[in-house]
């Protein structure tokens, strides 16, 4: 088993409904209200691919009237949280609908957390400048992904930047978990090759962060195991081919188990690094970051959870593993398949100079994750994995 | 995968703790209410082993009290649950606790359903003399299981028995999933051999009838493999020693597994095949029944499901499998281990002539599950299945 815990809780009391066409069921499910917000990014895809018509439309066919919100950036702000949930509350929404990718779904859930919650959103957030607060509620949300990576249709996070504190926090409590969430990989199939590699590793890292976390346990491991194995075998064939349903299916319920992942064990330090990276430099994919200092950071962890590493390395390459550099090794070879084994930091304009404050960052915001980490990592270490993905 | 259904749902909202020594938890959790009904059985166990004081005590620092419903035989009565859902609704109690075995647990989940609804408890069983109406909800239900077995701890069943019409059958929605449950291994040392066996044999059914049953999925697959790998393994050992603490967690949490198996796929007709037995012959504990049926139930679907069969038998005997059959191996030769493989029908007093009248008890009460199976039963099929395992 080599469980780290044997002593653990399981919580996860959003309702799944999973399967290629089943954004039907949106017109026949029990939602939580008559009046819903549908949360969209700015974009034009929601549009441009008929997702918001077909959303909409089975929502009258639902009885539930809506307004949309379409505002939302891809690191999703404050400003856009607090005014979209004004809004909530002048309309009077019953319910919040986050449709599209993990910016929507995120917001979707900070909006319902600000329509029933007086002051301002980082007066409840833990880290950085945030306030750490207590809420009382939030409406409930309803999560329909159209990418494959963030998990957030099955965890309780939302990760909202503030933009002029330049800190990006993850928040979440057992009222932030979607009530609902519908995941059809049929909406999944426009993404382009590069954007479905970012999102499938931020799912692969979701599962083998989690994998590594000092917290993991018998049921965070299950998740943790199968969403790896699935993303090693299908995320080259979704990305080789967006129209492989199969493999897009795969992906998708893969990042749904990491998001379960994150609801059972926890990411570690790695999501605070890339935090920090995108939080100055918003251009930055949260994918591509992480991809980018992958390598380095799972290779600072290499002698200290070795068994873990090589049954991670089993089951990518479903033969036995003796030294856990086998992970490494089958981590770069799907990153190589993927497209994107080449990414450095300083493609996105990231300078040496950064590291020092990026070190800092991410202990002032997510300093959290990293007592999971399976042993402390020292400030040295930090700047050593940005300098050797720097290239 | 293996998928039989790429479509699929997924909602266990029930919070689970586990661990040993977590019951401890139970006076800090947040609990539905003030006022509970704690629902044990008529037996000696949960007051002899102090399990009740100690669940009485967690309540008192928990600020709620308690009164305490002690009748609920082996095989649980519809007369019982009607008796106490009315001390329920006097008393004005919160919520129900069930405490012990899956009859404890079931009874509290049906106490809470009687506890909020009108008339008989039979107006809302679906299957034999059942009228089938709606619920309008139930009091919470907390289960404390001191036995690894029913699954009920983490799925909305619950079976009861009419003892005037020999209906025994199985009832469930998304308002008899406990709120809470923990799971305490340290709570089940006491169970002697012969029923740590019957139980872990109800488990690792739960598990495998989910397994080949035609709503299987990949989230059911997950959770089943892993619980039939942990019974094979595990449940010799907690026959042998009961107080291997290792052994009881590794099976408890098996069976809880197989609880989620039972919320993501479906029992086959296995289980309707055993309750109509024990319906006439209550003194027949639902694991032996099931263990005397398993060889020969298993053996009529060999060849509908062979890829199934087979990688049960590889998670089972961690070695590559070629045939359907190794799996039955596998099963005999865990309950040898078990010391349960010479169980036979006769030995409770079962009589062949009660062959055709389980056959269509089996069909009236719980034909439901026959839907499950993974090809159409025969009523020849069936009396053979019986037949050959009365020896």
């Amino acid at each position: 088993m080599m469980n780290n815990n044997p002593s653990f809780s399981f919580h996860i009391p959003t309702k799944i409904v999973f399967g290629c066409g089943e954004i039907k069921k949106l017109a026949t499910e029990e939602l939580p209200g008559k009046k819903a917000m549908v949360v969209i990014s700015s974009g034009s895809s929601m549009k441009k691919y008929g997702y918001l018509d077909l959303v909409l439309r089975l929502l009258t066919e639902n009885n539930v009237s809506a307004i949309v919100y379409d505002k939302i950036q891809p690191n999703p702000t404050k400003a856009h949280v607090m005014e979209a949930a004004s809004i909530c509350k002048e309309l009077g929404c019953d319910f919040v609908i986050g449709l599209g990718g993990g910016s929507s779904i995120d917001s979707a859930k900070s909006i319902a957390v600000m329509a029933c919650n007086k002051g301002d959103y980082w007066d409840y957030i833990s880290g950085g400048s945030g306030k750490g607060r207590e809420i009382q509620g939030a409406l409930p949300v309803v999560a329909i992904p159209t990418t494959a990576g963030t998990g957030t249709e099955a965890d309780p996070w939302t990760v909202i930047t503030d933009e002029e504190k330049q800190e990006k926090i993850g928040y979440g409590n057992r009222y932030t978990f979607p009530v609902l969430s519908i995941i059809d990989p049929k909406l999944m199939v426009s993404i382009p090759p590069k954007l479905t590699a970012y999102q499938g590793f931020d799912a692969f890292f979701h599962a083998a962060e989690g994998y590594i976390a000092g917290c993991s346990n018998g049921i965070s491991d299950l998740y943790a195991l199968e969403a790896i194995r699935l993303l090693y075998k299908y995320l080259p064939k979704a990305v080789c081919d967006g129209n492989d349903l199969v493999a897009r299916a795969r992906v998708a319920w893969a990042s749904t188990l990491a998001g379960m992942v994150e609801s059972t064990s926890s990411c570690t330090s790695e999501h605070s690094l890339e935090h920090a990276m995108s939080a100055y430099y918003p251009a930055l994919p949260h994918g591509a970051g992480l991809i980018a200092i992958s390598r380095a950071y799972f290779n600072t962890f290499r002698n200290d959870c070795t068994k873990r590493y090589m049954k991670m390395a089993e089951v990518m390459t479903q033969s036995k593993s003796n030294r856990p550099s086998d992970f490494i090794e089958a981590l770069e070879r799907m990153q190589k398949e993927c497209g994107v084994d080449q990414l450095a930091l300083s493609d996105w304009g990231i300078k040496e100079e950064d590291f020092e404050r990026f070190a800092t960052n991410a202990r002032d915001t997510m300093g959290g994750l990293f007592q999971f980490d399976p042993r402390p990592l020292s400030n040295e270490e930090i700047i050593a994995i940005y300098k050797e993905s720097y290239r």
